[in-house]
């Protein structure tokens, strides 16, 4: 059994981009099976690519082959790579930034930059912008479909030429009973929002379900939220219409309203940095 | 060859939450086949996932496992369960509602509580707030792949303990010459209205193909459309911009305006309850 | 190993119209593989179906059966049909226009039309308004499963029936100097506009990367944009916010902004005819 390839892009799918590269994937071989995380991140943030691909890359059988394609810097000198994981599994990306949860989280066993002179599907080399279904569906398709080698990928290169972005973007700093962190996704359709602070981290620093949580949210030094939150293990245990702090099931610290929408209540926004307090509270019984 | 798995949700497709639920599927079993409904239903609104359920599941080859996740109560004690249909397909649901119209209209032979204890995705014990791909992926998974058999999911329930909506929201009321029902859906894009009457019941209540039929629609006590409408097999029957009773593909009746979108041009919205009735004018002949 | 069925249709993905389909075609095989362009295609435009049919058709092994549905006759007297092209791929389709593009490029080398009297998917008799699912679906499957051969299809017609739209609509025309074209589509969610002008008529009528081109667009005799604009290989060659031409993934010429969006900064619709002339203007050096 041949490994899934797994994608996500910006392309969206109003249009024929993704499927002209799963043709290209079914050239190749066309007992391949590709499936989709998502094609709607939002252009050119790479930061949400990466946390996307860590939200799914755990649940997936060692040896699947994710393709990651948010792009802005198509046709230029950025490379264009394959990441081999600590844990087995593959990244075929432009190397920008996308690989910077998995770097954290997972571990980079070794990377290679892939080699457009045999890696590249034949009759595109005078088409410069379409790198998602010339190169990485390509190349993808060909290291799934066992034609190509790792190896084969192209030549490796350095761990510490990887792209990634500041740790302090993805995992909070804990201060004695304050944890000081930033809102690090919005998740569609039901607005709750991720901080960066991993439940392991928070139940580390001492923070128990039923507890009462002092929550600060800063935009650009204005405070614009802040309230008691009760920290529990589903929204189902505060009435409908209240905050409430969980554990998602990214194992990240969410933030959202029992059937409400957080994000629109407070006009959060994607992409955007905002400053998180969480301070411990007065504990409190839940029934 | 083993059955797909056929999946609905609420959760949208701009994250990766259905991406990771076919991991899970995939990690128990490589050779599962996921096949998607839609995971653009309303949010919460337990009645439209089991009218699109309907939609959906005769057209599928008995022995298919249904999925479907709208589940405002995940993490409370709301059953999750496992459905074996009088025709042989399963349906892995909250029970919540989300069966009525298999209810009424397939029939459950037999229905079982998940049990957790056995059926949960290991290591997600201590989260709470994603039984989509913890508890209803990983044991849709199971049972598609014959990892274990219908009884093994977990206790069965008397069905009259399933919970369903009232008949009257699914099925119209006959009376002499006049329909009275409610608006049941609202198809989109193409913006026709599906009423809760059966074609069959439809034409055995006496209305044919070539009848006007006088059609009133009701809001809160408010008439909001009231109109001689032809009942004919396709839009193309009427010129275009007219309305027209059709039936659907669906089996059920529908009003749609040929070309035009009905839906916008009278403002209908999905989840409200608008009365209905038909009443039979003079018969005309269509060329 | 049985061909891909491809699909296209403007139903969205929002209720279960897509997924009836494919429980139809596994009904007839459930070996077989469906795999989506979009569904999202503008709701009855036809010549847009056309255009993400040749974006696509190319790219996949042949042999395949691509499916596509935008069909506002549906249930009237419009030709349903199965085009064996010049490839050796074949398209189920209405036959209103969606073969325009194909037709030109490819080539078709036979069509007929599907016999309802074997090529129904049986029970649906009555219903006059899915032809996706009852015709197309059924007769698509059949064919990849090789239930039936393309003769047993229907009956051959004459090539010279099938309904195309006029060639200047798709293919610009060069006169000395200039070439004078349609907008031929708006690629989302990039928005970059495609226009009718292939990339080697381009080359061939004497442009070349690094020149500079005078872009005229006009809608309904006014000039909206009018900018000497690069020609190059990519959007990188231009500072972020620049407008470029470039040889898109599809062979034709696109004009973009640099991480910008042409299509909303200049309100260019989907759909409508602006009319397009390039004019070579002095060359210039590309670093």
């Amino acid at each position: 059994m041949k490994p899934c390839i797994v994608w996500q892009t910006d392309f969206g799918l109003k249009w024929g981009a993704v499927a002209s590269m799963r043709g290209v994937c079914k050239q190749v071989d066309p007992t391949l099976e590709c499936v989709d995380i998502t094609h709607e991140i939002e252009q050119y943030n790479i930061l949400a690519a990466s946390r996307e691909l860590i939200y799914v890359e755990p649940f997936w059988p060692k040896g699947t082959v994710f393709v990651s394609v948010v792009d802005p810097g198509v046709g230029t000198d950025r490379r264009a790579s394959v990441a081999l994981l600590a844990d087995g599994n593959y990244v075929v990306t432009p190397d920008n930034g996308t690989l910077t949860h998995i770097f954290y989280e997972i571990g980079i066993r070794e990377i290679r930059e892939i080699d457009e002179s045999v890696n590249r599907y034949p009759g595109t080399e005078h088409i410069a912008v379409f790198h998602g279904r010339d190169l990485f569906a390509y190349t993808a398709a060909r290291l799934a479909a066992g034609v190509i080698t790792f190896e084969e990928v192209g030549p490796a290169y350095p761990a510490e030429e990887i792209v990634i972005f500041e740790e302090k973007l993805i995992k909070a700093r804990m201060e004695e009973d304050t944890v000081k962190g930033v809102v690090s996704s919005v998740s569609d359709p039901f607005g709750s929002i991720a901080l960066n602070v991993l439940s392991t981290d928070f139940k580390a620093g001492g923070f128990a379900h039923g507890d009462m949580v002092h929550v600060t949210l800063i935009d650009q030094g204005k405070v614009f939220f802040e309230e008691d939150v009760l920290y529990a293990k589903s929204f189902g245990f505060v009435p409908v219409g209240s905050p409430i702090l969980f554990d998602s099931s990214t194992n990240y610290i969410e933030l959202g309203i029992n059937q409400g929408n957080f994000k629109e209540k407070y006009k959060v926004q994607e992409g955007q940095e905002y400053i998180l307090q969480l301070k411990r509270g007065i504990p409190q019984v839940v029934s």
